[in-house]
């Protein structure tokens, strides 16, 4: 069994403890003594810190190859919007555990998710047993709207914030510069900062944002956004593809944490973000797949994938970004931007037991020159073999342990007959 | 069982008839009546014309994950071709086999290759029971280079063409405009006409190629082909990432077929073809993997995305390139490009019986609104269940039938020790 320190040389052999919830020895010398309650085979098998995907609207699986390769707009107001006045709390439940078994059979431990009906969320986040950082996306244009979407917000918020034994937590989430007014951003990070939480949103997703920012606002949405004193508090920020090299050194100064989300950016021709000039401003900068509905998976090894393909064609240099950079973007840079730092992303002694075992013994994954570069250009999901969160399984020999496939799937496809 | 016409509707819930190696029978009302030797469970499944990676160098498996994320040449000059001067045929045969494996279980039933010791190549697809274009690689800037070359080509072509009950044919390869003088492109030209085989060939790849070729013959790759006669016989030309409106239009004019190959092309940071504008000019485009040493794998299905995906940015346009347009790169278009255009790449009546079935039961694939979307923007090669050529089943349940993965990840284990 090997694994990787971030962006570090591989650990050959390792002999890994985990008691309770937390890794208790990592040994490279001797195996440690026995009696344990389980022993997994690692030979063969990379051991790494599981993959955060820092950017999705879980529920969105829905919506899943409805009406592909539109213009945004079109897809959301001919095609989204209208069925989504049609959800209720069972199909929101369904489908995010949908999302849910997908992404735990693909290596995702912990994910960041913004939407409606978010009690249903985390109720799938709970039985499923991963780790979520949730939150209720508001979008208000008008000061009406503000006060009951922000009430909903909050509600949410304090409710279950260090839910299922600490593995939900949550955050705010205004939806971008572009929907919510001043007063809408004022009054969520006051709410941020006596809740201590974060906010998730969007930012510098399109041109059109940006143009319009502008327009509208005499400055960049980033520098809006500082101007309001929304970078007062931890923010996560979605796609952050136009930028200016300004922008990101307002958002290196204030720790802001970029999410990167390729497929999406692609998919719906909003360009490639700008991943290696934010690393260098000293930006953090992790993954995410964005929905299924507009990304089509929720699988964080493309992810993975394209950030450093995207990377090495964007800047002209096939150096850019490299295996284990990628690898980085999507396990510890990634629980840095979600809050769990100091807790998760890495697999050492005294932190939380989260990771995944990936089978090396493919036809696709020889030679193993590199499992790393194997596992970051040619890893498919379903060489996830096993995955773990706070000690627990929730994946073993690629089978769900807390999740029934056919009852997700059976449910859904009832669910889905009203939405077609 | 539902599959799709090239870029046509899916039809639902047909039966499909094989006799020998052709389909006998597509029927969408009535189910055929038996006896039949073998009946295959198709609910459930998208059966598929088979993918088409129409340029690789399949033993170049064994330089998978090697040195990654590294310069071009600074990767050829100091990993590849020291290495490469140990190749022996055995290597070859054996990594073929490797690469085969990988290719039958993502759902490729034909390719095209380019390489050395070519026979074991040949010998291993033989084996394998796939379809392939093969040619033996000619690198001569010398003419006394060109001599022994060009008759390792000859004999190769010589001996192969319609080998294997006519699954092998055969092309001639000068490797690029950059690596043969004017001399190797009339005398390969000649040969070819005279054989009545096409040229499988590198064009257009960097700008530094483009650049080189301009400065040393006053025009671009393109047009310098043309001139020295190159398209008066069917080319498949690898890349075409740097052309101008001038070279597609060349291309369109005789018929020259492109291959994308837009991983390795991110990957080394050459660039992203100009897909949709060739398309656009009557530029037949198909799709390759390249050799997995530098893309990584030889997974069509990351292909297709790939090509979807990045055809949305670079024309700013999120309705260039569909996932049905997609998918006809990767089948027909590439059968076209191959010179099997009559008898493969679509499922019909009287045409070659090579075809893939892949499972949609799958959390990532549902809901079903456009099982083709799906398969583009979320299908895994892990979702390829069986695959057939000539009516032979290669692949059934997941599981190979012509070859051993284990025999050959062993052999390939002992003989990679010498190239670490």
């Amino acid at each position: 069994m090997v694994w990787p320190r971030p962006e570090g040389p591989l650990l050959p052999k390792a002999d890994v403890v985990i008691e309770g919830r937390r890794f208790a020895a990592v040994l490279t010398e001797e195996s440690p003594q026995g009696p344990f309650d389980l022993v997994v085979e690692g030979e063969g098998r990379l051991l790494l810190p599981g993959l955060v995907n820092a950017h999705t609207h879980l529920a969105m699986t829905l919506f899943r190859g409805l009406a592909q390769d539109r213009p945004l707009m079109q897809w959301l107001t001919e095609e989204v919007w209208p069925r989504e006045k049609r959800l209720t709390g069972e199909v929101v439940y369904w489908f995010s555990l949908l999302g849910l078994a997908e992404m735990i059979k693909g290596g995702t431990t912990a994910f960041a998710d913004m939407y409606f009906f978010m009690e249903e969320v985390a109720e799938a986040v709970e039985r499923a047993g991963v780790r979520a950082l949730l939150s209720y996306g508001v979008i208000a244009p008008t000061p009406e709207r503000m006060e009951s979407e922000l009430r909903k917000a909050e509600e949410f918020a304090r409710e279950w914030e260090g839910r299922a034994e600490g593995r939900i937590r949550v955050a705010l989430s205004p939806h971008a510069p572009y929907t919510c007014g001043p007063e809408v951003w004022k009054r969520a990070v006051a709410l941020a900062r006596e809740l201590r939480i974060p906010i998730h949103t969007h930012l510098a997703e399109t041109k059109e944002e940006v143009e319009r920012v502008r327009a509208e606002r005499g400055r960049s949405p980033v520098e809006w956004l500082e101007e309001l004193g929304v970078f007062g508090v931890p923010v996560l920020a979605a796609h952050c593809v136009h930028l200016s090299e300004k922008d990101m050194e307002i958002l290196a100064a204030h720790g802001v944490h970029a999410v990167h989300c390729p497929t999406s950016n692609l998919k719906l021709a909003c360009g490639i973000a700008p991943v290696v000039e934010m690393l260098r401003t000293g930006v953090n900068v992790c993954l995410g797949t964005d929905g299924a509905g507009s990304a089509g998976d929720l699988n964080m090894l493309e992810e993975m994938r394209l950030a450093a393909l995207l990377a090495k064609v964007r800047t002209g240099d096939p150096q850019a970004l490299s295996a284990r950079e990628a690898l980085g973007l999507a396990t510890w840079r990634g629980a840095v931007a979600l809050g769990w730092g100091k807790e998760l992303g890495t697999i050492e002694e005294g932190r939380r037991a989260d990771g995944i075992l990936v089978r090396l013994d493919r036809v696709h994954l020889f030679p193993d020159y590199d499992p790393v570069a194997n596992l970051v250009y040619a890893g498919q999901a379903a060489d996830v073999e096993a995955l773990f969160v706070d000690g627990r399984f929730l994946l073993r020999d690629g089978q769900l342990q807390t999740l029934d496939e056919e009852e997700i799937l059976g449910r859904c496809r009832e669910l889905a007959k009203k939405f077609r």
